[in-house]
């Protein structure tokens, strides 16, 4: 199931520090939490926890477009590694987006000002699958290896770095949509009416991930996310038919001994098969209570999560009092990563954000 | 908990036909189904069935604007049987829009051409709850009970027709958000920071549903829906506390004898809160297992859905094998109404909505 067994298996739960897991770093609470072990705290980060809220990227970005700061290595470690301090985090999550993987596919990528991801040349067919390239090696992403080299050089020396790709299912909705989506019709189409091109594609994009993913752990990641973002698009018989296979064949592919996070969002009815599918984190969203979703997918595997994004438009008293219910339904149960239930949004009041990482520390502290 | 206790309780199942209720309709596969009650074959309509999807719908919008179509009532008469009969279903809606009721609150509604709705006065603090209008009487929503009027003359006789209207959350979510929303921000920050004037223009808002409602039951509506469309965002305790006890008071306050529907989309995590706010047909999208979704309310409650509206872009056999699959979860048990789980798609083929509705009536035949 996981690439992990060290980490599922508790007789083989003790890690052999890795080239670039250091004894710091493999005892930090991030990576304690990921293979369950007690923590003195419980460990927070957030996704998008640099992003447009913040001032000093929003300085960043004056100067240049999302993708090329994407695609100049010191600006993103600069970015990454400002995001980790300021906020007081437990890890660091490199600065790139889920979908930059689809450009050595072949696939035209292009981030408008204030909008969404928009590619020019979508995928609807079985002829258009098939001019798809196979990603033989990733030096076209050297720009994000690179950038974890150097945000790992620079990264306080027992803080996790996170590397992270969008999940098959999601990356291919991208791909066939052209975009974001309401009702993903043509993905859905295409699964439904051509399983065999489905298939080929959904394959050729796990076979770049786990090339990918594990280019990033070898460049310094100690921890990845795959994130399955729209998968919460399709129902059960559909996630285990059309995307749970691929998802499992990427995990399994992913170096052993680096934990895996699998997270998706208006995933109630799916946890089960994404536990199924592969992960050592489970990444919840807000819509479910985190004592009921990690009963369901079983406490042999560490869950994060989950508050909605919203509650830091709120002040700091509602904020604590959300912080301190999904604490308690840990029962403190070792294995738990305080998140969002999906990324910071753009308004977001940077104070909330301190606050509740200071909040989690204070009311998770042993 | 409904306000139809002749339907949820057992003892008391058989409904006196009201003036409005011939037994003609009372005995119809749609209206049995809703009471749980044994049918000849499983009752199926398709939300907005009458839409743009459709060439005669087409034809008519060539003509008018959505707002001009909806405030025609002969025309949305026209529209509502034309679809009714084209497709062969077992139940017709009127020919409106969820957010109708909000122009009498005094709330500035426009449907842009492809877009959806904008509002240009959205309710964004205390004080804009303050300047919202109750709802004294509908007479400005007269155009809507004039179309029910010369729907039911028109309609097949035996043929039930469904009022309908937001629900409180979703109707709020517009009324706040000023149109459609990905992340529900000005919703959910009034609603944590300002419980007071959130349920005040929930309370609101309720007082006019019923009102709305009840006179489309009068006017001669054999069931009404109310679409939570949007309440999918919330987790189960914003739910229970925010949203909960406004739509049982909209539930509650409901002509006793007609059947309410009470219908939400990524509601996997919701669904026993939304059948405690109450409902005699709960609907269902299709990201749940309508077998595991019935369980986990009740059988003592009917069920309505719940085919992906993206399978009707697929083939026939695809969807034939999607219908068994629904149908055979229900295992015979009586209180199913088949539909998909969110609306029809503007390029759904209408050959394969006519084909879905002869499928279910086939394959369900006693």
């Amino acid at each position: 199931m996981s690439g992990i067994p060290s980490i599922v298996n508790e007789s083989r739960s003790i890690q052999k520090p890795e080239s670039n897991l250091t004894a710091a770093l493999s005892n930090s609470p991030f990576m304690r939490a990921c293979r369950r072990e007690p923590v003195p705290h419980t460990p927070i980060w957030l996704m998008r926890q640099a992003g447009r809220y913040m001032r000093e990227y929003r300085e960043v970005r004056a100067r240049m477009s999302f993708l090329e700061l994407c695609k100049t290595p010191s600006v993103a470690a600069e970015v990454t590694v400002t995001a980790a301090e300021r906020l007081g985090v437990d890890a660091a999550i490199i600065f790139a987006d889920i979908l930059l993987i689809v450009e050595p596919m072949g696939i035209e990528l292009e981030f408008a000002r204030h909008e969404g991801p928009t590619i020019h040349n979508p995928v609807r067919t079985a002829g258009d699958v098939d001019r798809l390239r196979e990603v033989g090696d990733v030096d076209s992403l050297e720009y994000v290896l690179e950038a974890i080299r150097q945000t790992r050089a620079s990264l306080r020396s027992d803080l996790p770095l996170i590397g992270f790709s969008g999940a098959p299912f999601t990356l291919a909705s991208y791909i066939i949509e052209g975009g974001g989506s309401r009702n993903y019709v043509h993905t859905k189409s295409l699964m439904y009416t051509d399983q065999g091109a489905w298939d080929s594609m959904m394959s050729l994009i796990s076979r770049a991930l786990v090339k990918y993913l594990n280019a990033q752990i070898v460049a310094g990641a100690q921890a990845v996310q795959l994130f399955d973002s729209w998968v919460g698009c399709l129902n059960a018989d559909d996630y285990r038919e059309y995307v749970l296979p691929h998802t499992r064949s990427v995990v399994s592919g992913l170096t052993p001994g680096t934990p895996v996070i699998h997270f998706g969002t208006g995933t109630s009815a799916l946890l089960e098969l994404m536990r199924e599918a592969g992960g050592d984190v489970i990444g919840l969203d807000w819509r479910v209570r985190l004592d009921e979703a990690w009963q369901r997918i079983g406490h042999d595997v560490a869950v994060m999560g989950n508050l909605d994004p919203v509650a830091l438009f709120a002040g700091k008293d509602y904020i604590r009092t959300q912080a301190r219910k999904i604490l308690e339904q840990t029962a403190g149960r070792p294995g738990h990563i305080f998140n969002l239930g999906h990324g910071i949004l753009p308004q977001t009041p940077v104070e909330n954000v301190i606050g509740l990482v200071e909040t989690v520390h204070e009311l998770s502290a042993k």
